[in-house]
This record gives structure tokens, C-alpha cells and sequence, in this order.
């Protein structure tokens, strides 16, 4: 048997994402393949695709984010049926330690094979029901963002209802997911953006202050608007801006670390960190536990992606110069079997 | 009445350390007047005197550390009586919240005149019984250094026995103190310095691991030592080595900022940071809390400060000098009005 899929053969531009026929996969003991129905693209698929982080291997199908149903099981699974609505954690082998994830730690989709296809073969645990309540897309756009949103927030931030929480750089998938669970916790959000226009969608989301960092008195408007000091920012920018997130951060307030699209801070001046007895505090993606939690916060709060934009799989390559292009406000997702 | 007091006139050199006959200070309502007999010297006395901290007055009597008995009780102090042993806490108005200090902290010594004196005046809450174990030098090392090494490895750092810790540049006060109180924890603790007779000394004292960071390969040696990672890394330094740091500390691990000695990170590549889902937790002295459970600490323990030397008040311009060449193990004392 064959399945449709896009298949990386080396890293380079987007014409190396390859549309092809390629050999179904097999589950072995303990894994299920899924039907892909829809895949949700995340920059990290980019990243992997260019061959920027260790251990990539090629050729490989790019593609963390999947949702489909269960189309068939190894051996030794029991609780899950052909036909289960199901939506994939997005790694695996995150080990024993909450903290952490261990050594063997990988993330779906390069090195190993991913959801751009229409089958996709994971550990049986890593498959959980498909939110009810959702559509394919919001489903397929939930994953790696709802963990790693989850994580920032409550495994990480700590974050409590009626702190003031920022969000630098809205309008990814990440940053969007970040507002929709902070206001779903009873938390006051602060944005901001290059772009007015995403400030104000932020707004109607439930944003209650924002300020376009391309203006030279955005800080100032900032502590305006929140005096105290903001208890929690979640970072994904770093770069040179990393100097106004310690600056705006209240005293003995927490500053999640999770991303560094701006870049390396090229000087940190500690004493502004220490001074304020700040913490700052890193995260990336999250364990099954996290991504469980995720899924009960989701439910209970009804926690609905913002999808953007759907694309046809056989559309891949447009899908994600549309991503890297940074004009979306939330996920950008690919069709690969499910109904338009 | 008058009484003996170095005075800085204005910020500068140690020629602006004037040892002077000056106006005894009387104690208001709820302060107490302490006749101080031993004042331990910190850098920041030095950073101090040279105007290098927000809010500095002048003129002003320096000193952060002192022992001696109470001299003089304001109106409304009734649970302290004249010629108590007492040790003084290091600052004032931390305020409410334990996470950080209030906008109204502020260190003893410049701007407030401090135990560079025969007689300071504090809030009489500041002053606590003097641990009876303690000679009067050792007492006087104690108060800024152990309540900012406490709230590093226990407040702040979460220490459990039996974890690793990495103390980077051994030989100074805190850094003493750091190796005291972690190894009396039942942690166990490695060292780093550019002397390798300091080395010698902390192993003396109880550390199992150390390495020159002079040497090219002192990374690979820590790492050989402690193959997992250090569980807690309690920064003072800062500078390019704190890139080592964050290489050396486990997944999942912590690191205290506490100090900056070496100046500024010159580059922060953040996704060492958050794959690693490390904390960096800034810090910076204590409250009166944090004060408090040290005392209780270091009586449990018998934790005896490591005294480098002693110079007379007089010889103060000697005594910084001495410090600030950073030659010393252990903590630099001035004999104010105690027995030599």
C-alpha cells in the first residue's frame, strides 16, 4: 500500500518539500497509524526542513500537528479502535522527569515521520481523544501550540487569575493560543505587535491593553496602562527587545522564556535581573502530562484555535512561505484527507 | 556626645574613607542604638563609595555589617535592654512581599550611615540576639553575606540534600559562605576559581570537585566530575563565562544570579536556555524573614564564617583595599570597639 506524502529528501528551500507516493507505514508493537486528516504547520517545521536543529535526518516527512482517526493498531493495543477520532502528541520519549525532558527527547516530524501524510505511525500513548467540540482544523491547530501554551502558563508561569500577563509579538499560532488560555484563566493580558491591525484583533479577543513596539514610547505606554508591572511575560522574540521585557516585568515577577525569533540578547545586564529578584524561565513544548492537562483546560474553558488559513497538502510549499511570512493571525493548517 | 566614624564626603577613591570624630546619632521612637564592636566589610561598601549605586547620599558613614551590644533604646523599645549581644539586619523596608524587596529598601551604609562607626541606629526590629557561638570578627562576616547565600541556595535556589552545586569563583565572602551552608545541607559542591590554592581550600572545607576556569579545559573536567549536570548553579560572576554556567547546569536545573562581578553577558543564545528548561532566579539580600530562618540555620548547623582578617577602624582605607584585590578567602572585618 501507498499514501500520499511530502517527503524532505535534503535541507534547503521550500522545493525540497517533495509531493510523492511514498510506502504506507506499519505499526509495530504498541503503535497505532493514524489517518492524517488535517496537519497544522508550526515554525519548527520550517526550521527542520532548512536542517536547523541537531539530529535531523533525511529524507523525512515533516509535520508535527496531526488529526485524524485511528486506521489501524500493532500489537498489544487495546483501547484504541480503528475509526477513534484521535488527536497526536506531538513528541515523544519525554522520559520520567516533569522538569525536563530526558535524552532520547524527539519531536514528531524530522527525524522521524511525520503528519504531511496521509498515515502517520505513533506510540499508541500518544494518541488522545478528539475534542468533541472542535473542527478538524482547530483540532489539527491545537497540539504543539496548546502544550507549549499550556506549559508557559501554568506548568512554568504559574500564572493565577487576576495577574497581568504579556504577550510580545502577537499573531502566531503560539502567541494567539498564549491569549485565548492567559483570559481563559481569569488573567489580564497585554500585548504586542509591529502590526495595529493584530493589535486589534488581540483586543477583541480579550487583550486589554497593547502597544506597537515599532513606536519609541511603547514601554512608557506599557507601564502606563499596567503601573505595577506586568507578574508574568511570555517570551518567544528574545533579540534586542529582551532588555524592555526585564524592564517592564514587575518586581519578584516571572519572564517565560520559550522562543528567540529575534534572536540572541546581545547584552544582559544582570543586575537588572537580580535587583528585581526576577525569574526567568525556560520552556519548550511539554510531557504527556502537560499536553493531558492541556486538553482538560481546553475542554473546560472550550479553547478554540484561531485558524487562519487551511491549504491543500499538495499546496504545502505556499502553506509555509505563508507561515514564514509572519502575516497570519493564528495557525495555518494543511487539508491532507478530511473534507474542505 | 561624640564618637569615632569613617565618613565619605563625596564619591571617590579610599582617600575619601575620612576617619573622623563625628556627632553620636540618638535613637528615635522604635530604634535602638547599637555600640558596634566588629563591622564586616562588603564590596558593596566599596561600589558605595564610589557612587556607583541608585540613591547614594553623601556624605554618609558606609558599612552594611555590625556586632555589639545595645547602647541606647528609643521611645516605645521595650523588648531589647542596654548591653544586649545583638547582630544587625543589613537593610530596612523590604516591605510585604517575600517574593521581592519594596520601593523603599534600602541597604544600611550609604545612603543610611552604617557600622563604619562606634555607634550605629537601627529599627529595633533589625537587631537580632547574637548567636552565642559566634566570636565577635565571625559574627560580624555573617549578617549581608549569610542572609544573601540562604536565600541564593534555599529561598530562591530550592537546595535538597544530595544535590550538586556549582560555586563559580570560590574565595570571596558569599562564596564561602555559599560552600558552608550548602555543604552543611548535605549537598555536595564543586568550585571553580583562577587560584587553585583557593580550590585546595574549599576542598579543605568540604567541596568534592573544583577546576581553574583559567584552564581551556575546565568545562570537560566539571563535566567528567558531575557527568548529569549541576542541579544549582549560584552565580556571582557573570561576564562570557556565564555561557559555561548555563552548559554546566542539568536539564531542568537552576541557576541564582546574585552578582555580576565579571559585568554583563555579552551574548544570551537563548535556546541553551529554554531546550534546557532551565530557571535563572534572580536575587539579591534578603528580607528579614529570609534573616531570620538563616540565624536559625547556621545555629542548627554551627556554620562559623571564615574570617580572612582583621584590621583596626582606622586602617579602613587598607582593609577595602585589600578586599577589592580580591586576595582574601573568606570575609575582611574591621575591630571598631571590641577586644582585638
Amino acid at each position: 500500500m501507498t499514501m500520499k506524502a511530502i517527503v524532505v529528501r535534503e535541507p534547503g528551500g521550500v522545493d525540497q518539500l517533495s509531493y510523492e507516493e511514498v510506502a504506507d507505514p506499519v505499526p509495530g508493537p504498541g503503535e497505532v497509524r493514524v489517518q492524517v486528516q488535517y496537519a497544522g504547520l508550526n515554525r519548527r517545521d520550517v526550521y527542520a526542513r532548512m536542517g536547523q536543529y541537531p539530529r535531523v535526518r533525511f529524507p523525512a516527512i515533516p509535520g508535527s500537528d496531526g488529526v485524524g482517526v485511528v486506521d489501524a493498531v500493532g500489537a498489544g493495543v487495546e483501547a484504541l479502535t480503528p475509526g477513534d477520532p484521535v488527536l497526536i502528541y506531538p513528541a515523544r520519549n519525554w522520559g520520567d522527569d516533569e522538569r525536563a525532558p530526558g535524552r532520547a527527547f524527539e519531536i514528531l516530524g524530522i527525524p522521524t515521520d511525520g503528519t504531511y501524510a496521509e498515515h502517520v505511525v505513533v506510540p499508541a500513548a500518544n494518541v488522545f481523544p478528539k475534542p468533541g467540540y472542535l473542527t478538524g482544523p482547530e483540532a489539527a491547530a491545537l497540539p504543539l501550540v496548546g502544550l507549549t501554551a499550556y506549559r508557559c502558563l501554568f506548568t512554568r508561569g504559574a500564572l493565577q487569575a487576576g495577574e497581568w500577563v504579556l504577550i510580545p509579538g502577537i499573531g502566531g499560532g503560539l502567541a494567539t493560543m498564549l491569549l485565548l488560555m492567559a483570559t481563559a484563566a481569569g488573567a489580564r493580558v497585554a500585548v504586542t505587535s509591529s502590526q495595529d491591525g493584530k493589535i486589534a484583533r488581540a483586543r477583541e479577543m480579550g487583550a486589554e491593553a497593547g502597544a506597537n513596539y515599532r513606536q519609541t514610547d511603547y514601554v512608557q505606554d506599557l507601564r502606563h496602562a499596567v503601573p505595577a508591572g506586568f507578574d508574568l511575560v511570555v517570551d518567544t522574540l528574545g533579540g534586542p527587545g529582551f532588555e524592555d521585557v526585564v524592564a517592564l516585568a514587575r518586581p519578584g515577577g516571572r519572564v517565560v522564556l520559550v522562543g528567540a525569533t529575534a534572536g540572541p540578547v546581545p547584552s544582559l545586564v544582570l543586575p537588572r535581573i537580580f535587583l528585581k529578584h526576577l525569574d526567568l524561565r525556560g520552556t519548550s513544548m511539554g510531557s504527556p502530562l502537560d499536553f493531558a492537562r492541556m486538553l482538560d483546560f481546553c475542554l473546560e474553558h472550550q479553547i478554540r484555535p484561531i485558524v487562519d488559513r487551511v491549504f491543500p497538502l499538495a499546496e504545502v510549499s505556499a502553506a509555509q512561505e505563508y507561515l514564514w511570512d509572519g502575516g497570519q493571525f493564528g495557525k495555518v493548517v494543511l487539508q491532507v484527507s478530511g473534507q474542505a
